[in-house]
């Protein structure tokens, strides 16, 4: 590998800290979106993922319980009871517009192990065991948009969040 | 507590193997349904499920393969990589409506622990598992359907399962 491709590789490998700044539904198309942001930066990356998944990623940051453990809910229970520890989730990669993610897992104190997983499950997972959120570089360099004043479809994010029930996603909760 | 007590609680304990006879919708609530057969028997349960769970059940025993790991795949693909095995799925109880149910799983080759669990994501995981499912006694009692000749409602199911695509739970997939 010559210097400038070992630049390269690091560069796309570097693991970028997000904070999701919310989920909603985009209208007329009615599909669920997620919309993680730089955390120290100004590239934001948005996500079309399912309905469910969607909805499994707003009750948690709505602070809405369900009176029985949905899915994902039911995930984090069993990491729980096992130790398992989610250290980190990755969005790691973009091919033919679907993107990959992993779930950094630490067990038995010291062993981890990567698990390839949906970003939409992956983030499902972060928001409720509360760990940190990474984009690779490679993924924004491809699909992160860079926008100075975005504060208006951020502010769409942060209404729909404010008056978000389970019906909005999916009547079947 | 006196021997006819003791009988009873034994009873209602009891564990009774059932096969999932198939999932499909109900028309016309258009509510997914799931419908399980005591093994040795001619008890039924039905269960009212999410269209989500319905979906993921559908598809694994209709042996649809999706591009990317749907939700209840990412748990068994983490039971797999840390050596997690799912011997049993219970459907355990009934209250005001609402089924309950727990996964037996056993780990670090003899340590087991129970996690409650919705039956529909219960049955979608012990499905790709192929893991034992059960039902208590005392859940048969209170909601078990005994018919003689339920050959057309199940002839329903198969022929939904014969035709099923993920189009027909959730657009989204």
């Amino acid at each position: 590998m010559t210097e400038e491709n070992k630049k390269i590789d690091k560069n796309t490998r570097k693991q970028i800290e997000m904070t999701l700044e919310g989920v909603r539904i985009e209208f007329p198309s009615q599909r669920p979106i997620l919309l993680l942001k730089e955390k120290n930066g100004n590239r934001y990356l948005p996500i079309w993922v399912g309905a469910f998944e969607a909805s499994a990623i707003a009750l948690e940051i709505s602070n809405i319980k369900t009176p029985r453990p949905m899915t994902h809910d039911l995930i984090v229970n069993i990491f729980k009871e096992l130790g398992i520890k989610v250290e980190t989730i990755e969005v790691c990669d973009i091919k033919d517009n679907t993107f990959y993610a992993y779930l950094n897992l630490r067990y038995l104190d010291d062993k981890k192990i990567k698990i390839d997983s949906r970003p939409s499950d992956a983030i499902a997972i972060a928001v409720r065991e509360k760990c940190k959120i990474y984009s690779s570089e490679h993924v924004l360099k491809l699909a992160g948009i860079e926008i100075q004043t975005i504060e208006d479809e951020i502010k769409k994010f942060r209404d729909f969040l404010d008056h978000v029930t389970p019906e909005d996603f999916n009547k079947e909760l």
